[in-house]
């Protein structure tokens, strides 16, 4: 290197320091309870913001246009949206009244409480809840959920009553969880549940319930309680020993295929989308007449019968909010998971209806109204209701504006609870069966399995374990499985983080990975190792202080002639640091040290370097070992080497 | 900008294509099945590394060679460095003594049950161990560990020989499970106590064992079995309205006296340093000696009395392998506990005095070594023994040399129990209460605490409630605090991740956090996170969108005239991403759409990328929104600008 280029190096040099001074020298960042203390700050301010400089009257209504967004809009409603919404209002009753009566007959519940399901929930979700899609009612799998978990306490068939009460105390509990996740913006809990798990969950309950329809299809009478794959075949092959009426099982197959029929012909056709919609009502209507006409109940065709018609009960006194403790800690259990599964699928479909319309869902808002229209609900002979996904895509097929349709919707049911009660007493239990079974493969996503398995084969694995678990276990099993398995990836992740060598990327000053970048260049006789951990804490320190070092003998045994001078390391990925891990950067330096390698710090984090400062490391290191950057680091490195051999 | 300047611009353009085509064509990183199987391969191939093309007899040899590193240095060991272990050995022996028979007490065992320990572990380790320093034996955490939980099972008053099958028992579980966390390579595991939690652990076990004291001390009969501090102090006051004999008092308080100031002396004057070592051992004999001349025991002295000498008796019979198996599990429970805080304690001391004399000590290694020193201690008497944190420093201030210094000691104590036994039947009580209590102080790292809580508050409260944990619970809950919260931790950093906006640092083209750095700019116009956190996943996908859409929002409203029009996400860190963040990703695209945002990915690491591309999410987005780096998204940027301006 020639004499009038010295200069400039000096004043890079300068321009180092001045840097690694920016590094040393960084605001103090804010400390825990600091940081506790401003997020509590800023929530509270973010509820007071909008309402600076107004008098209380304009607060209180503001507030109130908050948790009641239907203020907001209803303003401006105007009758042209009206005509849409009542038209989707309408097609959503002719699908919604066969479906709840299908679900509460999954959930072992008379079939008006499917109704009343599809009644007041609806009403209190189109006050309060924010999307103007979703369409409220008792599903599938919380159906499902509610058969399975609460009839492992109280027998259904023995005690009904009992039965009945549990299912609302459930019901109230899942509601108060609900809004509390809401008004206490737990929302991310739901996250848990991740969305392999929840394609092989959803997989596993539609075949588990698509198994237990076939007791309505083939019209068998005892049947298991159980709902594993294996309890419930061995029920329908036993049942092939007494003698069943083969009518059941014509009359369900014709007309499951006319459903399915109608749906195809509405894929194919999207003008036809209103014949899929109200072809379970037209099956229900048809096959009942059919069966009053013919008398086929007398031939062993097994129909509704119980049906109660009028206005939703009061269910207060129901309530076992009284009794014994250990049956209020079952039914808060099981409120916790109904809760918990019926707002991942709202919020799912919700949100895939927002994205696909351009507007926003709050997810602590949804959950509030939620919590409480089940909350409402329990108090109104209602169960677990939450936002269809099928119901969802007809309403928005159907051309709906707001959530207008889905009042609607509930006035419709009302109305036929009041009139059509009756005529639904010869209603077989084969169409019902039909009718949940049509609305199952909807469940059962196949093509975002396969693309699961493509992307990401651990995720499969959470998939199919959850599927698996679902279908032989139970749906509890199943979704602890799909819990445990996520959280032990994510914690293996930080216990194990990766750790790469960096390299030049050719034509840039930028370090890269030289495994994912092969045309990225190492530096002789350096070593720059980049941690990808988020903290550098007592689960991992001890891990990568040995594999650096493991890395370090290799390397000097592969580069005999050149070994290590110098180990960088960036801490870029690093955010924050525990006493394990200074412990852990301690050790390492003093063993590089007694192997005369030196030690540089490269890009530390704003924590990272404060409690480096704190714990005297930085002193330990010398302040020169502290970078702003890789580039700084190197471009130190070949200074001082430079410097080393003028001074020899 | 003049047109002399274009052509460069393009050149800089097409560089950064090719660089796009770096990111974009990076060769498939290794999957799942194949990282595991070259795991698999490379620990295999390690094994068999060093014996390429050497005989069955050299590859035997040198597979003895790694299992007992007594066979490598054995060899070239001479007679000079013999002369320092002998004298480590025999200074080391005069604390051990006293201090075996004080923690077989403490363990509720008798007496002679400590000096076995100190006869068979040291000899086995001296074997296999590969740490110079470290001084095998008794503990008082783990003896306390074992009267604690073994004393809540069997009741060691009521029928001691129980007990005793118990504590081998658990003795052999602690071996079997230290050697298979050393076969099977999971050191880590002991990681999962982190250095604070082990601070306030040890701290809180000192003071409980320290109140056990009380008992001999004060010369109490009857005393509880549970450890926690208020049923302790309780069992004091008790006692307090019993008849005691202040003898017992004098004569414990005045040996911890003078313990306690020949250790005052050996830290002034380190020529002194056996002084402290051997003052215990003096202060039983004299004690010794004074009991016996005046037959204190008739006047309320209580004395050693058991002491059964000769060489360690078989203990094979007494293990409860057949027994009953709730009986097993707990036992193998009790040895899982015992087994880890062992290893802990041994493996922590054996590393700060290898780092201090420069040599590496491998941890998987170490653990076989102390799994079949335990192993082989349980078949012959002893219970669980381990590294000594007093007894290692004395070992290494007298000078040892080699782990020789162990089977001196051994030796020195075997010979002990043949000749000497007889003599210690009236070593009172208080004696031995007094040389645990004099070890104490060495546990309660009040200057460690201080320093935990000066750099990082969250592990103070991890040190502190393991403290309260094991001060008023019991070690269990101790423990059971320590890692639960210390994985909370870890798991929050994972669920919340931090994200933080960049800005261009002064004078170079690096980016970073505009907290840190405040004389880092932003670019107008235009808004660069960075996500924190080694995983996009299911658990904090939605988070993390939520938030940037947050941000992205107040942006706005801030700066009115300019508002964002590219987001560029400065995925660096993030080293892998699930299904739930590649959806979280694609709707954070179609959200920015719908605001007139576009989205730039930069830095995307070799998983995610591979993902991205198999997902279709780069089709979605476009080759030319992902970057190599930061600073060739910013410039795209303004050369996409530049190009809309100009076809304007």
């Amino acid at each position: 290197m020639d004499e009038t280029q010295h200069p400039q190096l000096e004043v890079i040099s300068h321009e180092r320091t001045e840097r690694t001074g920016w590094v040393l020298d960084s605001p103090e960042p804010p400390n825990l309870f600091h940081q506790l203390i401003t997020s509590i700050k800023s929530k509270i301010s973010s509820l007071h913001s909008k309402n600076k400089n107004q008098s209380t009257a304009n607060v209180a209504f503001s507030f109130l246009k908050g948790v009641f967004p239907i203020l907001e809009w209803g303003r401006k409603y105007k009758a042209t949206k009206f005509k849409n919404d009542l038209m989707a209002g309408l097609t959503l009753a002719s699908l919604c009244i066969p479906q709840s009566i299908g679900y509460a007959n999954l959930a072992k519940l008379d079939p008006q409480y499917g109704l009343y399901t599809s009644v007041v929930p609806p009403f209190i979700y189109a006050m309060m809840g924010s999307s103007k899609d979703l369409a409220i009612g008792p599903v599938a799998v919380v159906s499902l959920l509610i058969s399975a978990l609460i009839g492992k306490i109280v027998d259904p068939l023995v005690d009904p009553v009992a039965y009945r009460k549990m299912v609302f105390t459930a019901t109230f509990f899942a509601g108060t969880f609900q809004a509390v996740f809401g008004l206490f913006r737990l929302g991310f809990l739901i996250d848990f549940l991740s969305h392999a798990a929840l394609v092989g969950f959803m997989a596993g309950a539609a075949l588990i319930i698509g198994l237990q329809q076939l007791k309505g299809l083939i019209g068998i009478s005892h049947f298991t309680n159980k709902t594993d794959v294996v309890s419930v075949l061995e029920a329908v092959f036993k049942s092939f020993h007494t003698p069943l009426s083969p009518l059941n099982f014509v009359l369900g197959c014709s007309f499951l295929i006319f459903i399915l029929m109608t749906r195809f012909i509405g894929r194919k056709n999207k003008k036809f989308f209103w014949l899929p919609a109200i072809a379970p009502l037209i099956s229900v209507v048809f096959s009942t007449l059919i069966v009053y006409l013919t008398r086929a109940d007398k031939h062993g065709v097994n129909i509704v019968k119980h049906f109660k018609g009028g206005l939703n009960p009061s269910s207060v006194h129901e309530l076992l909010l009284k009794s014994s403790s250990s049956d209020i800690g079952e039914a808060a259990k099981i409120g916790l998971i109904c809760a918990c599964v019926a707002l991942t699928e709202a919020i799912a479909v919700g949100r895939s209806f927002a994205s696909i319309r351009g507007y926003r869902l709050d997810g602590n808002k949804e959950m509030l109204a939620m919590g409480c229209m089940n909350i409402v609900g329990s108090l109104t002979s209602c169960y677990v209701a939450t936002g269809s996904f099928s119901r969802t895509a007809v309403n928005f097929s159907a051309g709906c504006e707001t959530v207008v349709s889905n009042i609607v919707m509930a006035i419709t049911v009302l109305i036929s609870l009041q009139l059509f009660t009756k005529l639904l007493y010869y209603t077989p239990l084969a169409i019902l069966a039909s009718i949940i079974l049509s609305a199952l493969p909807g469940l059962i996503d196949v093509h975002e399995a396969r693309r699961i398995w493509k992307v990401d084969k651990l995720d499969f694995i959470i998939c199919f374990a959850t599927f698996l678990g679902v279908l032989f276990g139970s749906v509890e099993i199943g979704l602890l499985l799909a819990v445990c398995i996520s959280f032990m990836k994510v914690l293996v992740t930080s216990i194990r983080p990766s750790t790469e060598v960096l390299g030049r990327v050719p034509g840039t000053n930028s370090f890269c990975d030289v495994k994912q970048y092969p045309m990225a260049t190492k530096i002789s006789g350096l070593l720059i190792k980049r941690i990808n951990s988020p903290s550098l804490c007592f689960a991992n320190a001890n891990f990568i202080r040995e594999k650096i070092l493991k890395l370090l003998t290799e390397e000097n045994e592969e580069n005999t002639k050149d070994s290590i001078h110098v180990l960088i390391i960036d801490l870029s990925n690093v955010v924050s640091i525990d006493t394990s891990g200074i412990i852990a950067l301690e050790e390492l330096h003093k063993e590089l040290l007694s192997r005369g390698t030196e030690l540089a710090l490269a890009s530390p984090r704003w924590h990272v370097i404060s409690k480096l400062k704190l714990a005297k490391l930085v002193d330990k290191l010398g302040r020169g070992r502290i970078f702003l950057t890789v580039e700084d680091a190197i471009e130190a490195c070949f200074d001082s080497k430079m410097s080393t051999l003028n001074s020899c």
